[in-house]
């Protein structure tokens, strides 16, 4: 495997060894968060509302403050940006990107497709990424050169047709398409196209398509810690990632990201460009 | 409670004592149906496609197969409509109906929303209805008279608005829409006035609207066994079912229901009466 030592990234200072650690603090942050997130289900917890009207509850709250503290006593010098709490050295090089519970609707309601969202960026790479459904037991990891994985199998995404009745394309809701610039054209032109789409909402709609699960997820308008992790996820697994829209909304920059298969990726990007072009 | 006691059918013949035998036996069906599907996804199973295009397995053929001979066995007179084989004496005032895997494409692909849909039917009224969700380790049931319940603990919705971002609508894809008559109209109308709408497919779209955990669900164009175990839950939960359309299809009977928290689903049902008085 003389590949694997290779840089892998842009930096060659970032040897394979770091990124094994950042990989293993990665998992060890994930077990931490399901240690908090477990218990915290079967009893009672607070539910708030927070300015752009979405919910936040004590687990949220709990689980990032818990993983900001391994990541201060681990790596002192990385900055932090997380859903609940104000960036943290963002002058660093090594970003890690937080979203405690990707899917506080769901938790509060029972519904499990909710999941904790971790990804480390260093520079312009995302290195190590992880989604873990705590009430599902499914956790999907990746780090750059070390490969993509599910419960510990290794993932290989093939870009073949899957035995459905049409691409199985997961999306974020309408809601998502209107937020901050109004792209609800987007979404109807997209439910069209691939009439058999799911909605899941949450962590799991972009678990599905790093497992191979569905083809192609398009999640749009949503922030930086929804998405940054899918990145190293579906690359490790043999798929492609696309950023289609980045903008700068007032809560903070908003991004719509498309990945999955290469082949479906190409096409639902394709969907974008037209509209675009046919914008007056 | 001795309303309890009264006859809760439009037939008096029906007694309690017999609502409560169909009901264990229901839940023994979900059981057994459980104990084949849960050690089957651990292995390796066959995956057809039907004419309609749609996935069938192993599973699913073993899993009615299996039911079909505990109703045989039990109620030897009672009726039986199956997604996977041919109805048996539908002269019979009682109708089990059965969809062994709603969902097969979720369960061919390790999404653990598919689930095992039941039904009793007794001259008009659905007496006895359960969901069964082997990968999630839930299970919602209700008989006439008796209750509804998720994994034994007793349902009552309450008629109010959810703290969430607008009403949690939970629909079909626009694929059933489209189905046999072209009502897209009607999605793109339902999706852009509730935005915050998921797409579960399969079964566990009605769990999540049964138990409360979303407000109303939409299933457009779909089977009798896809439908009838909600009517059942909802009513027993609290909540009310409406039939909107009753296609009759080539490939067989087509329904589309409404079903949840009361208000919501007057609303959803406004939007299709208003559909229909637009139209020339």
């Amino acid at each position: 495997m003389d590949e694997a030592r290779l840089p892998m990234t842009r930096d060659p200072r970032l040897t394979q060894r770091d990124v094994e650690q950042f990989h293993s603090a990665a998992l060890e942050m994930a077990d931490e968060a399901r240690r908090i997130i477990t218990p915290a289900l079967e009893g009672r917890f607070r539910v708030d509302t927070k300015l752009d009207r979405s919910l936040v509850t004590d687990i949220d709250r709990a689980v990032e403050r818990r993983l900001r503290e391994m990541i201060e006593r681990w790596f002192p010098d990385h900055g932090v940006i997380g859903e609940e709490e104000a960036p943290l050295r963002p002058e660093s090089p090594y970003q890690w990107i937080i979203d405690p519970v990707d899917g506080t609707e769901e938790l509060v309601h029972g519904i499990p497709t909710f999941g904790t969202m971790l990804a480390l960026q260093h520079e312009a790479d995302v290195v190590v990424g992880v989604i873990d459904h705590s009430a599902l037991d499914v956790r999907v990891n990746a780090a750059i050169g070390i490969g993509a994985y599910r419960n510990g199998r290794r993932l290989q995404l093939e870009d073949m047709p899957m035995p459905l009745d049409g691409k199985a394309v997961v999306m974020t809701a309408r809601l998502n398409f209107v937020r901050h610039v109004d792209e609800g054209p987007i979404f109807d032109t997209l439910t069209r196209t691939y009439p058999n789409h799911r909605i899941f909402r949450a962590a799991y709609a972009h678990t599905a398509v790093v497992s191979g699960a569905a083809d192609v997820m398009v999640d749009a308008h949503n922030h930086v810690w929804d998405v940054a992790a899918s990145q190293i996820l579906i690359e490790e697994a043999g798929g492609v990632y696309s950023i289609v829209r980045d903008f700068s909304a007032p809560g903070g920059r908003l991004l719509t990201v498309v990945f999955g298969r290469p082949s479906i990726v190409a096409a639902v990007t394709e969907v974008f460009d037209q509209l675009d072009r046919a914008r007056p």
